[in-house]
């Protein structure tokens, strides 16, 4: 039997490839097909259905917002690897390399368009509400991403800084996310602004996580191997709080490993691994991790509905710090 | 006195100045302030409030919908550059030269993030038709962009499909630009798709006029020299009718000059003229432009309301055809 995790996932699924996106020109629609069907886990419009199916929503309610949600995401995600120029995704070649930059960014833009559409299928009721939500959060993970760009250039970044560019780029997604769930259920607004600080914070541990695997977890499944942050000279949580501790001559070396690209890549991330173990960057994440993940649990566990009712959201909350999801 | 077009003029300068665009980060702020600063004639809001008045809407129920149709605009405007790698526009540098790449796509996504969080500032009881109308023509700009990308590679262009490319391209936001007007003011499903045709024919003779002038204009304002389009290989309706009725010979010699690039323009703008002449493309064109132009008055003649009410939109309209808007 399927859990209402996998009944939803496969909700999500069918209505991506129900989405009328196969027409002319073939050029722009055939790479949104590609992109919509790159798998992954739907996160993002689970967190929408779960949050509405716990304040006693019909799915069918919240589903035009929860699918804009994810074309969405999926928009930022083409854009974000023309900006990146990065050549793979997932293992599978990313649209600007299989096509081209011009196709990643029209198609990308014609994804925020759908995307828009399909929220404008919500209940009219609900409609300048959910606009208001999605649009507030597009602008904020485009300010996100502009802060990742400019910090790269920057030997200047606070951590205050770095964790707000995270809450930004990842976090206030999942927040909104759950937040038009909520909406889409008549929520209370108090049930909605706790439901969006969950997600909020569980976006911070979720993000923090990440780094966390980047720099200390096991090759992936993709064949991705850790120190990718440390290749590309990442000032990660883990770099920041690494060298907010460092002594003088430990920063120098922070420095200059980070001042450069090198041909031995497998030297330069044994060499900083070596300084975050030495400061202990990773507990230091992990405290940290377990913060926001504490904090989420606090504002769900302030909403106004039955515990019963949680457990869904929160087995996907566990299984995303988890990385199953 | 001002008339009332530039009254609106007025208003609409005044309504993009006060956007709340002067945030942080600065990088990704700046360029969409520079990109809306960029003047212009604010053709496609003009439109939308014209609508409004003509069918006795009050201007400041139409007025956040003709914002978001301009920053869309500005939008398109921002990401083609980038696509047809334009150093220049109007004179000025464009944001893809002026700052880079990533900050072209990325403040222009945020525009379009604009767009909608002004559209979305309508009155809630209209805001799903002006959704509906703002979305779909998003994707047909896109569509259109995209066709004419699939062009520049292709020898098999018809003139139905180019006519068809322009309309996409062009034609069909003018056309939503008078029917969100008309939307904004309650205006019957008849005068809706009336005026909506009106646009769309308009915007046809729009564009058509413009790849004239680009071929037979004098020197413009900005210094842009003409014969753009024929250095570019862009196979304008001009090119397209000329090939058409040409000789073999005069068709293969079409086929040389723009199989190449060479560095002598202006004996290639020369020669090509020579055969536009040769076949009475100009005249070709401007028939076709009255064609549109009828159309346009047609419709607009169509429309229920007093030929008093609809002066000001005309006179717009005649004032588009002879450049001066």
């Amino acid at each position: 039997m399927m859990t209402p995790i996998e009944v939803f996932q496969q909700k999500i699924n069918g209505a991506l490839a129900e989405l009328p996106v196969l027409g002319e020109p073939a050029g722009l629609y055939q790479p949104i097909v590609y992109a919509l069907d790159q798998g992954g886990k739907r996160v993002r419009p689970l967190l929408t259905l779960l949050a509405n199916e716990m304040f006693g929503g019909a799915a069918d309610t919240a589903m035009p917002a929860a699918i804009a949600i994810e074309i969405f995401h999926n928009f930022t995600l083409l854009h974000d690897d023309v900006i990146d120029q990065a050549p793979l995704k997932r293992g599978k070649e990313t649209i600007y390399k299989k096509w081209n930059l011009n196709t990643a960014i029209l198609s990308g833009d014609t994804m925020f368009a759908i995307a828009y559409g399909r929220l404008s299928q919500s209940d009219p009721r609900l409609l300048p509400g959910l606009m208001k939500v999605f649009t507030d959060t597009a602008i904020e993970v485009c300010e996100g991403q502009q802060y990742d760009i400019d910090f790269e250039d920057s030997n200047q970044i606070t951590i205050p800084a770095y964790l707000n560019m995270i809450r930004l780029k990842t976090a206030v997604l999942l927040a909104a996310s759950l937040k038009i769930g909520a909406l889409s259920a008549d929520a209370s607004p108090e049930d909605c602004e706790n439901i969006y600080q969950c997600g909020e914070n569980l976006g911070m541990a979720f993000q923090l996580q990440d780094d966390l695997l980047d720099a200390f977890g096991e090759t992936d499944l993709f064949g991705k191997k850790t120190g990718g942050d440390i290749v590309a000279n990442k000032k990660t949580y883990l770099y920041l709080k690494t060298y907010e501790k460092a002594s003088v001559e430990d920063k120098k070396q922070l420095d200059n490993w980070y001042a450069q690209t090198t041909n031995d890549d497998d030297k330069k991330i044994e060499e900083v691994l070596k300084l975050y173990r030495k400061y202990a960057a990773k507990e230091e994440t992990e405290g940290l991790i377990t913060q926001y993940y504490d904090l989420a649990l606090q504002r769900l566990g302030a909403v106004a509905v039955s515990d019963e009712r949680k457990a869904p959201l929160l087995e996907l909350a566990k299984n995303l710090l988890k990385r199953e999801y």
